[in-house]
């Protein structure tokens, strides 16, 4: 039997951004900005320094050095059982993330081949049946069944199934099997 | 009216590897490999060093200096003009390779979003209307229209249409204009 295919996005899904760029905020700038008021602002405008968050994802050694989402290891492994995992990831629009986000995928998810990783700019051409993401921009022009991973940016949105965490993902992918 | 959309393979396609190799190998060896000897071998088999393709690929800097297929920027130019135009490239399997094709298509071919490279492994879940490859692995499984892009390793295949160079890309996407 043909393994349906899940796409999965890395940054705030497999990599969690958000806190990665709260602490380097709180390093560099001595201010920790609160998640509860980072709901449903844009990452890039939920910071004092409305500049910050484009310079750190500039910034060689960010993507290498973030936090991996609590979950996503045990899940992504699990999923992979039943189903072909891709990762894919909008990384083209930063050329230094390239080689970063290869080696972090190495480091945390080596059970990840590489045929399985997708690094590229518009998703839209990418055929799974289903696609988790946090982002609408992916979402809306997915061929499979868009499935809204939770971050602070997205809290209004009310498209979309939403999956609050990798426990969530792990409930919803058990339901399709029973 | 929505653009069918063509995926490009890279190495050998839009990028002239096969003459690299042959350049770099005379170079490093003294050993001029004639073409017409390659014909139906693999690449890594048509060398008298039969480690030496293995040992180019994984070279920093190779990737980053292969000529340009001849004809290939004004043809993927004048694609581009009635096609949404990918650029599919397995280039996973060599990591040190991603920014230096990524650098490369800057360089040679920068009408080219990067919201239209995909640096990934297994092309089978790109949902292209053609894909334009010299990869029979690729080409096989694609989802669209298989078109085999000439090299000497193809030489002796006989399924999917084969296209010999630029222009006869060209010509055949102008008789399904017409």
């Amino acid at each position: 039997m043909i393994k349906k295919i899940i796409a999965i996005d890395m940054d705030n899904v497999m990599a969690d951004i958000e806190t990665h760029l709260i602490n380097s905020y709180e390093r560099d700038f001595g201010i920790r900005v609160d998640r509860a008021a980072m709901q449903g602002i844009p990452e890039s405008e939920a910071f004092p320094d409305k500049k910050a968050v484009w310079n750190y994802v500039l910034t060689p050694g960010f993507f290498r050095t973030v936090p991996v989402m609590d979950g996503a290891v045990e899940a992504v492994k699990k999923l992979s059982e039943k189903y072909e995992v891709y990762v894919v990831s909008a990384a083209m629009e930063f050329p230094q993330s390239l080689i970063e986000k290869h080696d972090w995928l190495q480091e945390h998810f080596p059970f990840i081949s590489w045929k399985n990783i997708i690094l590229c700019g518009d998703k839209s051409v990418i055929a799974s049946d289903y696609l988790i993401d946090d982002h609408c921009k992916n979402l809306d022009f997915c061929k499979g069944v868009p499935l809204l991973f939770s971050a602070s940016h997205n809290a209004n949105i009310t498209k979309h199934i939403r999956l609050n965490n990798w426990s969530e993902v792990l409930s919803y992918f058990s339901q399709k099997d029973s």
